[in-house]
């Protein structure tokens, strides 16, 4: 005798809720581990992590649930938003069960393994220590691909696990368009007269610093009574529900940059973590849409909105209170015009917003090209060198400050870096349609009115959850598909006013 | 085929090892609760950790489990310490598995219940709101006690959850001392020139308090590469290993005894915690001997070393350098005295060392006859108030400062209380034992040397375990069984030299 939908959906969200719970538990380890864990602490902390992450994989991989989920994906009688659950759970499901136990024990402890050979290779600054433990990784990345399975291109079923439907078919057009566009861009800033960021450089205590960055979070809408800001090495977010948003930042005293943008970064992310609907706890519509609709939070709040001259008509004045000796010659506009200084630069997170997307592009070459085997791990340096000569005029001087720079590769994140062009620029075609949905927008933000972009973000992104896909979420936001060019005229728009050009 | 003791024995720390990831990761989400968690994230951390403790518990109650042990207690060839892991876990397992999981899942939800009516009373200030609830409590730990099973006492089978042999019969005589010994103390105290503690309710800011008690905790050898500390409103001490242990305090400006006594104490937790065999992570072996042991280490540390003239030869000047304008008219000897003022009070975790023993006998006295059924939970607050007041001489004016002002019988922690004096007693015993072992322990106190008593700990205490119960480990150590006259010798000591009384 079937038992009905709504017994059946109660087992799942029973189920899927106790996974979550054991995920979340790890959430609350990882971000201890990054904040407050003392040194001697990280070997049993890596045990109890990997013992939770086995136990949440085995329960959404067993059998039971995969009978669960498949009766439930031919019930009649369930809502749309309980569709959209199973039906996403469905294809997770699925898609996991792809991959055998064997695996991903094997993929796990390689990533252990991998992870800290980077760690001692960055020390050595010395890339040939990383080189046959990144070859392993990538061997396993290629048999991941193949089982996961792809229509056209291996790299396709790793973009997958990051961003749903990504392809190389969709992705290379884009990169393409940067790699056209971009460096006119670039010719005409390195033509006009420089812009000096030398206000961000003086000696700015640690905790003012500290007291504007939760000020800045504060304005934008981040609840404080459901989360907070902690200290690390890299700034990241974190969530244990929609209810407990953990943002992480850093001080440089001799840089304010640095914990300026990271705070308004992460707070996108944070703001976004705190607006996913809390009834849907631990369930496919409770979670993000997707890694780049996540980025696209953060990098409009970052980019669009922080490093923007509305802003700093409402925010300067207060970041001189706190540091009225060291800002006493810097007006409004000198520090907007800082606070985007377009530079080449070897260090993707410091890079700014236009430059960084050649970065991203670098990466996603090589990576295309190692993942089908066209490059060996071998010779990856000397390509990395060549590809930031070619683009960016600059080359590293050694593996620190080049191929070894990022953890991601170590931790087998293949796939991943694509998002964060992805997040630039679903930011700001979503941003340019704010502007037109919020009478006034600009206007609001140079009075501090963030609000009214909070609530529209709320309703257009936060709300649905992982409802919809990205390539959806944007049609339905802006009325068309990706269009990067939303991207290039909001850039043009910006220098025309930080460097006088004209395009 | 019988498998091989060996393999047996690998089973059987694999999964009690994850059984132990499961609860330490639940430690790490319960220390988060009461330090850092945003006040909205209560409601989803409290279903991640029933989620985690469910786990766990099934786990370690499991039948596949249970084989496991009842075959490895059949295996010829194991050493002395599997054996005794392997005695210690059967008799877990036994105890464990005479609650049905209706009657846990019961207790669970009668606990949370519980634990929001005695937080809503105590906002109240009135019993009755919590008399209801806690009739239920006490109802279930009855039936608990009866599925435990006792020789003669109910309350013994609970005693035995926090204390292991710890009886009515044992502790009758113990509790009868304290009725007749220490009155006679108090009364000389009382017609003794009475000391002042005025001076640790000056002006001590935030900051310096703190840095002053990470050197003591540092110069206890408290290490701070393996452990941290952080504010939380209760002090308490956990661990997630031997390598990771978390202290809390708190800070009242007004009041430096507050933070310098909770430092000291929890300091003592976390050196035993952190004295733990590393290697035996998740077994008996590994875990602390008992309730009573465990506070054995805090109070020796904070009573008998941290209240003692002693010390205070040596760190005295320390703290006046923190403190030159608070401190400036006060002497080591002065700071000493005040530092051991008795007075009889109403709040035990505020109670100097000596009255401190009337608070735990009264919840020993009504803790027994609630359990029996002698006293109706609706009259605890009348009777409360006339044992405080036959006691202690001082009756509460309400229920927060009087019956409602511990938190452990709305946890259902009913046969916790008896292990505080327990503690006391074996601190004054080893304590007396270490000064008979260590040459010249009191001089090298004062000068700061507390690097051999914490070895003579590790030695004597720390580094086995749950090897031995308290008795055995007291008999060990200092040639007999718990003898309550170490600690009134002990006190006649020190009040002989604050208060010039001769006894």
């Amino acid at each position: 005798m079937p038992r009905n939908s709504n017994q059946l959906y109660t087992d799942y969200t029973t189920l899927l809720q106790k996974a979550a719970d054991i995920n979340y538990a790890s959430a609350v380890l990882g971000w201890d581990q990054e904040t407050y864990m003392p040194p001697k602490g990280a070997e049993y902390r890596a045990r109890q992590l990997a013992t939770l992450a086995s136990m949440a994989h085995e329960m959404l991989t067993s059998d039971k649930y995969g009978k669960l989920i498949h009766e439930l994906s031919q019930a009649p009688d369930l809502n749309d938003t309980e569709k959209s659950n199973v039906r996403l759970s469905l294809e997770d499901y699925e898609r996991n069960r792809k991959l055998t136990p064997e695996f991903v024990e094997e993929l796990s402890r390689q990533t252990s393994e991998c992870f800290n050979a980077w760690i001692a290779a960055r020390k050595q600054n010395d890339f040939s220590l990383f080189a046959p433990s990144l070859s392993k990784m990538i061997a396993l990345k290629r048999q991941q691909a193949e089982m996961y399975g792809y229509k056209a291109h291996p790299y396709d079923a790793l973009l997958d696990e990051y961003e749903k439907d990504a392809t190389v078919e969709m992705l290379d057009p884009i990169f393409n368009g940067i790699k056209q566009q971009l460096p006119v861009l670039l010719k005409k800033i390195k033509e006009a007269p420089q812009v000096s960021n030398e206000c961000f450089h003086r000696n700015f205590p640690k905790e003012p610093q500290w007291a504007f960055g939760i000020d800045v979070l504060k304005q934008m809408g981040f609840d404080f009574e459901a989360g907070r800001q902690d200290y690390s090495e890299h700034p990241f977010t974190t969530s244990f529900s929609s209810t407990d948003v953990r943002l992480t930042t850093r001080v440089d005293e001799h840089n304010y940059a640095s914990m300026l943008w990271s705070c308004v970064h992460e707070g996108g992310h944070g703001l976004y973590e705190q607006g996913l609907p809390e009834e849907q706890y631990g369930l496919p519509l409770g979670s993000a849409a997707s890694l780049g609709i996540h980025e696209s939070q953060s990098r409009l709040w970052e980019n669009c909105v922080g490093r923007s001259h509305d802003l700093w008509k409402f925010f300067y004045p207060k970041l001189q209170k706190y540091f009225p000796d060291q800002l006493k010659d810097i007006t409004a506009e000198t520090f907007f015009k800082a606070s985007n200084r377009v530079e080449p630069s070897l260090i993707r997170t410091e890079a700014d917003e236009l430059t960084y997307h050649f970065h991203v592009m670098i990466r996603y070459e090589i990576e295309k090209e190692l993942i089908t085997g066209a490059l060996d791990p071998k010779d990856l340096p000397a390509k990395w060198n060549e590809l930031y000569y070619k683009y960016l005029g600059i080359a590293p001087k050694d593996d620190k400050t080049g191929v070894l720079q990022d953890v991601h590769w170590s931790h087998g994140s293949f796939g991943y870096f694509p998002t964060y062009t992805l997040g630039s620029f679903y930011a700001a075609q979503f941003f340019d349609q704010a502007q037109k949905d919020i009478k006034d927008l600009k206007e609001k933000i140079s009075r501090g009115e963030l609000t009214p972009l909070l609530e529209w973000l709320r309703d257009k992104v936060h709300k649905h959850g992982r409802r919809y896909t990205s390539e959806e979420l944007c049609q339905q936001i802006t009325g068309q598909k990706l269009d990067p060019q939303k991207f290039f005229r909001y850039a043009a728009e910006k220098y025309r006013e930080v460097y006088g050009i004209d395009l």
